[in-house]
């Protein structure tokens, strides 16, 4: 069993510090309120800052993406725009700095990580940039059996965990959290729908661009998952005989993925370590919402880049009380939107941390 | 009288050459469309740089920010939240460094310059990153009479154009353009009204957070303004004795402003010069609707980089068919969307130049 120490923001940022926060935005040479959503931005990473170091000035330099890849076994039903193959050709893409990701990391100063976090056929490459912390060659497919067993969740998160107290160690200020898996849209909208109770429909979208006849497949097969998993006993229930609501690791066991629970374990073990997680569509969103519903307090440490097009993601993103930094009708991920968010972030530290306040700048306050 | 000499994109990238720009993006080891509208923004990118050099790769290394900032004779209304004192003041912070914009570029790896058009108290500065061309000490109360003379208006767009080539001659691929003036959302919301002939009602916003007696008061004047310019001869009529449309350089000359004027000369040298013209807020807005209403090909080269929260700014958008890249409720202005976008640019440039194809990565086609 997986245990992270995470504590929320209003427990270690007092009022005082709080206010601190919030004069030194207002003091700065602009009328107030005028950076919009940047302003909440960097009262977000001023106080993750605070609660990290006891610093007030954000440390937002050094980005480390981390790309999860794994496999689904639903994906042999043909209800992707690719087989599993391509995750496999995509992590070697990754690997040799040919996809959109590395583009948008070169471009921004980020370092990349690739992790195969359980793909279905291995690659062979001996590359600073690729870790291999398998679980299996895949999931299961979903519609006839959990995906992996519990065991194989757990340590799923604690090798995710492992891999980001490797990167913070290295001295990661943010961590950014992506992923390639074909069939993961289906596995991420069977994890919504059975987390949250949501109507399948409202939970599964085209992915990365089914027709319609694959959509109607892929919702016919994730609804048959999600009544699967709801009958299958829980563990409380198997000591308890009575009727107990799943876990959301044993949830995450049923209708999950590998590279999913890697992203919930390295999502806690960043907030454990008092740094932000950056958060990319509808995949990592999923992990982040898992990772919430296991430690509520990790929502504080989230700053969500983007708004998918992805169908259910604007769902999580209403769950979860979040405002995405960026919106371009994106519907890829890889963590293509939180590379672009970068600068945003670095953006918001630079003007809480170097600019001028009135009295420095000798400007009349407005 | 200024002459430019704009040519429509249509006319300088033929049908082929589009095909194969699409056919580049549609390779790019990704689902067809998944990069939503950074894949618009590349397909532009690269026709302006075809046109501009007959090439394929886009350059955006080298972004230039351009502030220029102007004082407004309204201003002594008290419509706004800060004296016109406060446009110098900020003259001398963007010059030292200290302002949102200098944070911003310095994040993002752009060249400022800041630009006196006419500001009411000149500041004496010894810098490279300063340039004055004062057109005269803040314009007249375009409530009582004409901002500027014909003459004057025509040469702030000529010491505009002037100060982007030299910017271009120094090696610029992106020239954006930010502002500051006191003021100045009374005067872009006065040209919106009598450029467009929509009420006054739309046109007119809180600027950067007046009250609602202010805004009140600030609706009254600019509709003064709008009707005194209405009112007032047109050159064509005092030859033709026939009741004519005002032109864009008279409407220009009666409610607008040095800064928005230079502006206007900048982007239509830009435009010119097949260069990307990276539009920022509700003023520089108005700067391109000025330059489009001139020289409708000038529309092209611009990319429309953040939705700001000013009122008006969504009109002007529509107007100009346009779909900004950033939607953060910014309204502070100098530039400051503009400069947030610039890393979007250079990522829908780099993948475009960089990313790998299908065939040269061995990924299976989708």
């Amino acid at each position: 069993m997986n245990t992270f120490t995470i504590s929320a923001l209003d427990t270690l940022v007092n009022e005082k510090v709080k206010a601190q926060i919030k004069e030194t935005i207002d003091q700065k040479t602009k009328p107030l309120g005028s950076l919009g959503q940047l302003e909440a931005l960097a009262f977000q990473l001023a106080c993750v800052q605070y609660a990290q170091t006891g610093q007030l000035k954000i440390q937002a330099d050094k980005a480390q993406m981390l790309i999860f890849a794994g496999d689904h076994g639903i994906a042999q039903h043909g209800i992707s725009i690719a087989p599993s193959e391509v995750t496999s050709q995509m992590v070697l893409n990754f690997i040799n700095g040919g996809a959109a990701i590395n583009c948008f990391c070169r471009v921004n100063n980020i370092d990349l990580k690739v992790i195969d976090a359980g793909i279905k056929l291995p690659v062979t490459a001996d590359h600073a940039n690729f870790i291999v912390k398998r679980i299996a060659a895949g999931t299961n497919d979903i519609t006839q059996r959990a995906a992996m067993t519990i065991e194989q969740a757990e340590r799923a998160i604690q090798y995710g965990a492992e891999i980001v107290q490797q990167q913070i160690t290295n001295g990661a200020d943010l961590m950014a959290f992506g992923e390639m898996g074909i069939g993961n849209t289906s596995s991420a909208a069977a994890l919504l729908s059975t987390l949250t109770g949501e109507a399948a429909e409202l939970c599964v979208g085209k992915g990365t661009g089914i027709n319609n006849e694959q959509y109607k497949l892929k919702l016919t097969l994730i609804k048959q998952a999600i009544e699967r998993c709801n009958r299958t006993q829980t563990q409380a229930q198997s000591q308890s005989q009575y009727q107990t609501k799943k876990t959301p690791i044993e949830t995450l066991a049923q209708v999950g993925g590998f590279e999913i629970a890697q992203m919930v374990g390295g999502m806690l073990a960043t907030a454990q370590a008092k740094k932000c997680i950056l958060v990319d569509g509808f995949i990592s969103s999923i992990a982040a919402l898992t990772a919430v519903s296991l430690y509520p307090a990790s929502r504080d440490y989230m700053v969500f880049c983007h708004k998918s097009e992805e169908f259910g993601h604007q769902l999580i993103i209403n769950k979860l009380n979040a405002k995405p930094l960026l919106d371009l009708s994106l519907r890829l991920g890889e963590g293509t939107g939180a590379a672009l968010a970068v600068p945003l972030i670095r953006s918001a530290a630079e003007f809480y941390n170097n600019m001028a306040s009135f009295s420095q700048a000798n400007v009349t306050p407005v």
